[in-house]
């Protein structure tokens, strides 16, 4: 994508918003080292406080100037622009992002938690299976494939149209009611680890999936 | 506006963003005795921290709830909802507004700047002229018609087309630099006042007026 953008001068635009600060300090775009056109970047950014950013190419970030070789300049008014408070905060996360561990441990987290998932969900013989990249964990339910040989699975040979399926509402609620009953909160069927999340930490989310499933075993939710 | 929706069945949203908090401490529909069916707030609501919500009748902000008259709860991710900061900062502002006299005073010091400015217009004999209403107030220059009786007046007997013409750029950033240099920062041609403003502070923005107005005389940019 990169080769072809470059080849036909179209601007190649990273949204690292997600991504930014999180799988790697310099981004996907340091992870791959791909240098796209122009990146946004949010969340991490600001340390936990809203702010957001854009980046990039310096013949296109010159639209802001007053002086530009575009002859016009780009406003961008903004009641919160550069709001002191979500700025210092983003350069407190972002000196401890850059010393590379929080991103790592983060990535070692995930990678922990979708094993012990997927070893979790062959223990109890239970359609389920995880996956993801980085920091992220998904789960899916009513699975009916082959287990996962190793961490780059992905279920339905990543079929979009079955890994975006629609899980029934009913056990997407008891499942979230009962890890809470356990003392975890996912988003829904998936979850991101920190820099801060500990192997004990893991070690107790999977111990709450499985009781979850038990619980829902009980309920006659899951088969 | 507010009798025709009601008898329409027409739902009716008042954008109280700026004038929320601002105007008076029940923002426009506090000063006007209107209650809409909606209002989005933001700005002076989150106390300087970024910060927005919506508010209005039970029966239709019940779509948010999870068991609702209409059959489906209606979402509202957001990575910064319920950023406890800014509902720090804006508990803090709104207990300062609830007061009513910050509101009272950013009005009061709106009319001062609007009175003061078109005196020293007529004073210098230059053909521009202030208006506007609350703690506002807009320069209109290029102006021919006659000066102001009273605050209620509005240029160009209130046409959109004429009060929303583009101003020359060179005279509109010639006006902010010379305002600059007198210690005034200027949005454009406009000004907010707020509650913690004083006299004192009126008094040296008109000062500074004056001055900008000599600068760009000097200069041929105002006859």
């Amino acid at each position: 994508l990169r080769e072809l953008t470059a080849r036909k001068g179209v601007i190649l635009i990273f949204d690292e918003v997600i991504t930014g600060f999180r799988v790697h300090p310099g981004g996907s775009q340091g992870h791959y080292e791909i240098t796209p056109d122009l990146t946004t970047m949010a969340k991490i950014l600001a340390g936990g406080l809203p702010g957001g950013a854009l980046a990039g190419r310096a013949d296109l970030m010159c639209a802001l100037e007053f002086e530009n070789r575009f002859g016009k300049k780009m406003k961008h008014p903004g009641t919160y622009n550069g709001n002191p408070l979500s700025a210092a905060a983003g350069i407190a996360a972002l000196t401890e992002v850059s010393k590379g561990s929080l991103c790592q441990v983060a990535n070692e987290m995930g990678l922990r938690l979708r094993t012990g998932l997927n070893e979790l969900f062959a223990r109890k013989d239970v359609n389920w299976v995880a996956f993801g990249e980085f920091s992220g964990a998904t789960i899916v339910p009513e699975y009916d494939g082959p287990r996962p040989g190793n961490d780059e699975f992905i279920p339905f040979g990543n079929q979009v149209a079955k890994l975006d399926r629609k899980i029934d509402a009913k056990l997407s609620h008891a499942f979230r009611c009962a890890l809470l009953l356990n003392g975890v909160d996912f988003f829904g069927w998936r979850a991101m680890l920190s820099g801060v999340h500990t192997a004990q930490d893991i070690d107790q989310t999977i111990a709450a999936v499985s009781e979850a499933i038990d619980l829902l075993r009980a309920e006659g939710l899951v088969p």
